[in-house]
C-alpha cells in the first residue's frame, strides 16, 4: 500500500510574508478554492491574532464547500505569565472556527532567553497550556517547533524537552521547523529520524525555509527519514528567500517515490493550479519553476530539441502532460533547423529542412533578436514573421499615420485621445479613441477604424499586457519590449513588439495581434 | 587544513541555453571578468564547434588578463565512425586554445541505442579517442559524463564502462551529470560515493540540473559525498529549470562547511557580482535568490522584525554582511510600527512610537498600498510620504498641465513631444521637450522648466526605469506601476507612481525623483 503525506498550504499565511505578496480577502477565498480543488490536505490560512482581516476571511470561508481540504488557523501559544484562557491571541485564534489549528512555541534555547526573556520552564508551560486548551476544545493541533533545528543543534535536550510538553499536552503533529533556511539536507535526516524514532505515537512534520536554497530537498530528506506531514507554500512564497515550495515538492514525492500527496487524478491540475495562483497573487510565475513553469519543458539547444523528438526520456525527467504542462521548442541563434522546422510545419506542412525559405527564415529570426525582438514567448509574431518570409500573407491593413495625445488634468478617466488613418484596399479610413493612457486610446481607435471592413475582429479580445523595459539604464530613453496576448473563442495568442517608444512598440504588438486573428478568421 | 573545491562556472555556456538568455561577444568578456574577479576556478565559455561567435570570443578573451581563472572551451567527443583529427567539432575546440577543455560523452546506454545510434563500444572508442587526442595536446581534460546518474540506474555497468574508458585515456576530471535534473539528493550521494571509491586517482566532480528544484542540494550531497569539482551557472541559468546556482552553492559550502570554493576574501563580491551578472544578462535578478537577493534578508512579519534587532541570528542564517548584501525591514500592513519607526528615525530622529504621527503614517500607507503603490523597493517615494505626514515638506514646484504627443511617422528618432507648465512660488514656467516616448519627452520638458530654479539638477540623472503592468489580464486599460530609480554624486534613489496612463504613473514617479533630489540638496 502507498504511504499517505499530508500537505499543509501555508500560502495564504506564511506565503503572505513574502515580499510583494499581499491578498485581499476575496484573494484569501479565490486561494483557497484553488488549493482545495488540487486536493491538499491542509490549508493554513491566517493568524487571526495578528491580523483582523483574517479573521473576516474565517467567517466567510465558512460559507465555502469544501471537498479535501480542512482550514487550519495559526497563532502563537500564550503569552508568558498569563493564562490560556485570558489570552488575546489565543481566543481570537479559537474565534476562527477551525478543526485544526497550528500553533508555534520556541525550541531553541537562544529564543527564550534573548527575544522572549524568559524562563525555560515557562517556555514548556506555555506550550503544554496551549496544547491542552485546544485539545479540551476538540481541535487537532499541530504544533510548530519553530527554530527546531538550530535549536537542536544549540541544545538538542531542551529541543526535545519543547516537543515533549507538546506531545505530554496531547499535539496530534510536531511540525519541525528550519525557521531560519539554513539547515543541511544531511542534518535534516538524522534530526527528523532521531525525533520520529523518540515520539513514534505522533505524526512528524516538516517545515522548511529556502535560505540556503535546500527547501524543497530538506523536505524530501525529511519524509524519506519518516516524516508524513509536509508543510510548504504553493509557489514558494514566504518571507526572506521563501518557504518549501510545493509545486515541487508534490510531483517529486508522488510522481518518484510513489507517495500519496494529493488525490492521484488531479496530478494534471498542478501547473493550471500554479499560473492561477501566480495571477491571483498579481507575481510573474517564474519560467524556471520545476514542472509547473513555462520553461520547464522547453528545449532550446539544437542537440537536446533533436533527441527529445527522437525520444522525449533523453531530456525529460518526467512527461510534460503528467503535470498538465507542455513541451515546448525554443526559437533562438542555438536552436537548430529542426526545432524551427517542427514549428513551421504546423501551418506549413511542405516546407523542407534544406530550403531556401528556411535559411531566409533563420536568417531573419537572428537579425530580429538583435534589435531586441524575442519569439519564445510570442507564437503569434513568430508566425506572421515566418508566414511573410514565405509571402503567404495578405494586406490586411496599412497605417497612414496615428497621433496621440495625452495630458494632465483630464477629464472622467480619459486621460489620452489617438487619432488615426489606415488604408484598407484601396479605401481610407481616419478614426478616433479616446482611453485611460495612449495605448488603451490607440487600441479603440484602431478597432473602431477596423470594424467595417472586418467585423470578425468583435469576436477577439485583449487578455494581456507586459511591458519589459531592455537594457533599464538607458532610463526613460530605453527600449522596451512589449507582449501582448489576444484571445477569441478558438484560443490565445501572443505578439511581440519592441521601439524605443512604449507607444510605437504597443502598436507592433497590437496591429500584429489584429493580423494574425485576421489570417485564422480569412 | 581546509579542504578544496574546484568551481567550474558554464553560465556563458550551458547558462546561454535557458529561455530568454543570449550574450554578445562583449557580454561573455564582461561575464569572464566578473567571474575572474569572484574568482571561481574555471570559466566553460562556450562551444566553438556549435556556434561561431564563441570561436570569436576565445580569440578575444586571449587578451584578458585573468587573476584567478582558466578559461575551458566545451565540446563533444568525435562523432561515430571518424577519427578525432578528422572531426570538424574537435578541431574547432582545438582552435579555442584553452589550456583546458571539457568533453561530453554518453553514459547511458538508452542515448547510445537510440539518439546515437550506435554501438557501445564505438560509443566508448569514441570517449578514449577524443580524451586521448586533447591530452596529447597537453590539455586538461574535464569529461562531463552526460546523463551519467540516470545512466547508472538503468545499467551500472554500462555507465562505469564509460568513466572507465575516460579515465584510461588521461581525463582529468569525472563531471557527473545529473543531465535531466531528476535525480534525488540520496541517490546522488551513494552514487557519487560508489564512482569516488572506484576512480580514486581523478577529481569526480557534480554537475547537476534543477528540474526536481534539487540542483543545490545534490551538488551539496555530492561533494559530501567526495566530489571536489562543482560545475553550475552563477545565476542557476540554464536549459528548462536551469542549472545548479552556484551563487548559492558557494556560499553554502564555504560559510557552513568551511570548504574553500573562492578566496576567503571574495565572499563578499557575490551580491555584487549577481546584480552585475543580471545587469549584462538584462534578466531581473530574482527577490528571493538565496544570499544574493534584495529579499534574502528582508523582514516583513513585525515578530521576526523585532527579533533580529534583538538578535540577528534570531532570524537569519548568516548575517548580510557576509556575502555583502543588506538587511531591510518592509513596510507592510503586517509589518509592525517598530520596523516602519526604524526606517523613519533615520531622517526624524524625535518621532516616537506611540505618536499620533505614525499612526497616521501607517493608516496612510496603507491606503496607498490598496491603490496599488508598494514601498518595499521605493524608499524614496516613502521617506516623502512620511515626511508629507509629517509636514516637513516644501512645495518646490506644481504642475498646471502637461500634454503631450506621440506620433506615426516620425523624424531622427523623436517620436514624441511633451509641453508643460509649472508654477514655481509665485512664477510660472513654459517648457517643452522632445523624445523617443512620451515618458522621455515629459522628462526632458520638466528638466528644462525646472533649470533656472534649481540648478542642482543638472548633477542628478535618471539610471533605471521599470514599468509593471499590474492585473495585466485588464490588457492595456490596467493599472500600471512605474519605479525609477536617480543618481547623483552622493547615491541612488527609486521613486513609484501608479496609474491607469503610463504617462502619468511615470509622472508621479518622474516628478518625486526630483521632490526628494530637492529635499537633501536645499
Amino acid at each position: 500500500m502507498k504511504r499517505s503525506v499530508e500537505i499543509l498550504d501555508s500560502t495564504l499565511r506564511d506565503g503572505a510574508q513574502g515580499e510583494g505578496i499581499s491578498f485581499s480577502v476575496e484573494d484569501k477565498l479565490a486561494v483557497t478554492r484553488l488549493l482545495d480543488e488540487l486536493g491538499v490536505a491542509y490549508i493554513e490560512a491566517g493568524n487571526p491574532g495578528s491580523n483582523p482581516k483574517d479573521l473576516e476571511f474565517f467567517r466567510r470561508a465558512q460559507e465555502l464547500e469544501l471537498k479535501n481540504a480542512r482550514l487550519v488557523a495559526f497563532g502563537s501559544t500564550r503569552r508568558k505569565c498569563r493564562r490560556a484562557e485570558e489570552d488575546e491571541n489565543v481566543q481570537a485564534l479559537l474565534t476562527a472556527g477551525t478543526g485544526a489549528v497550528s500553533l508555534f512555541g520556541k525550541c531553541w534555547d537562544l529564543h527564550v532567553r534573548d527575544i522572549l526573556m524568559t524562563t525555560e520552564e515557562e517556555n514548556f508551560a506555555m506550550i503544554g497550556d496551549t496544547v491542552a486548551f485546544f485539545k479540551e476544545r476538540g481541535k487537532r493541533v499541530i504544533f510548530d517547533a519553530e527554530h527546531f533545528f538550530d535549536g537542536y543543534a544549540a541544545n538538542p535536550a531542551f529541543a526535545v524537552a519543547a516537543l515533549s510538553a507538546a506531545v505530554e499536552a496531547g499535539a496530534d503533529v510536531l511540525a519541525l521547523c528550519d525557521t531560519n533556511g539554513g539547515t543541511f539536507p544531511t542534518d535534516i535526516a538524522r534530526v527528523t529520524a532521531a525525533v520520529a524514532k523518540r515520539f513514534p505515537e505522533v505524526t512528524v512534520g516538516i517545515h522548511t525555509h529556502n535560505d540556503g536554497g535546500l527547501a524543497v530537498a530538506n523536505s524530501l530528506m525529511a519524509v524519506e527519514a519518516g516524516a508524513a506531514h509536509v508543510q510548504g507554500t504553493y509557489l514558494g512564497f514566504g518571507e526572506r528567500s521563501g518557504n518549501a515550495n510545493l509545486s515541487t515538492i508534490i510531483p517529486n514525492l508522488q510522481l518518484k517515490r510513489g507517495f500519496v500527496c494529493i488525490p492521484e487524478n488531479n496530478l494534471p491540475l498542478l501547473t493550471a493550479t500554479a499560473r492561477a495562483m501566480a495571477e491571483v497573487a498579481n507575481v510573474p510565475l517564474s519560467r524556471g519553476e520545476p514542472y509547473v513553469g513555462a520553461s520547464a519543458f522547453a528545449h532550446k539547444a539544437g542537440m537536446h530539441a533533436d533527441g527529445v523528438i527522437k525520444n522525449s526520456a533523453s531530456f525529460e525527467h518526467v512527461g510534460p502532460e503528467t503535470v498538465g504542462n507542455q513541451r515546448r521548442f525554443l526559437m533562438s541563434e542555438i536552436s537548430g533547423r529542426a526545432a524551427v522546422l517542427e514549428k513551421i510545419r504546423r501551418y506549413c506542412p511542405d516546407i523542407t529542412r534544406d530550403s531556401q525559405e528556411l535559411t531566409d527564415i533563420l536568417s531573419r529570426l537572428k537579425e530580429r533578436e538583435q534589435e531586441g525582438y524575442q519569439y519564445e514567448g510570442a507564437d503569434g509574431s513568430f508566425e506572421l514573421l515566418t508566414r511573410r518570409c514565405l509571402g503567404r500573407i495578405p494586406s490586411f491593413f496599412e497605417l497612414s499615420y496615428y497621433r496621440i495625445t495625452g495630458e494632465k488634468p483630464y477629464e472622467e478617466g480619459q486621460s489620452a485621445v489617438a487619432t488615426l488613418k489606415v488604408r484598407v484596399g484601396d479605401q481610407h479610413q481616419v478614426a478616433a479613441g479616446e482611453g485611460s493612457g495612449p495605448v488603451n486610446a490607440l487600441d479603440r481607435a484602431l478597432r473602431s477604424a477596423l470594424a467595417a471592413f472586418y467585423p470578425a475582429l468583435t469576436g477577439m479580445h485583449l487578455v494581456d499586457y507586459k511591458v519589459r523595459v531592455m537594457d533599464s539604464r538607458r532610463a526613460t530613453a530605453a527600449k522596451v519590449r512589449v507582449l501582448i496576448t489576444s484571445a477569441d473563442a478558438t484560443g490565445e495568442w501572443t505578439t511581440v513588439g519592441v521601439s524605443d517608444d512604449v507607444i510605437e512598440a504597443s502598436w507592433i504588438a497590437l496591429s500584429e495581434s489584429i493580423e494574425y486573428k485576421l489570417i485564422h478568421t480569412e
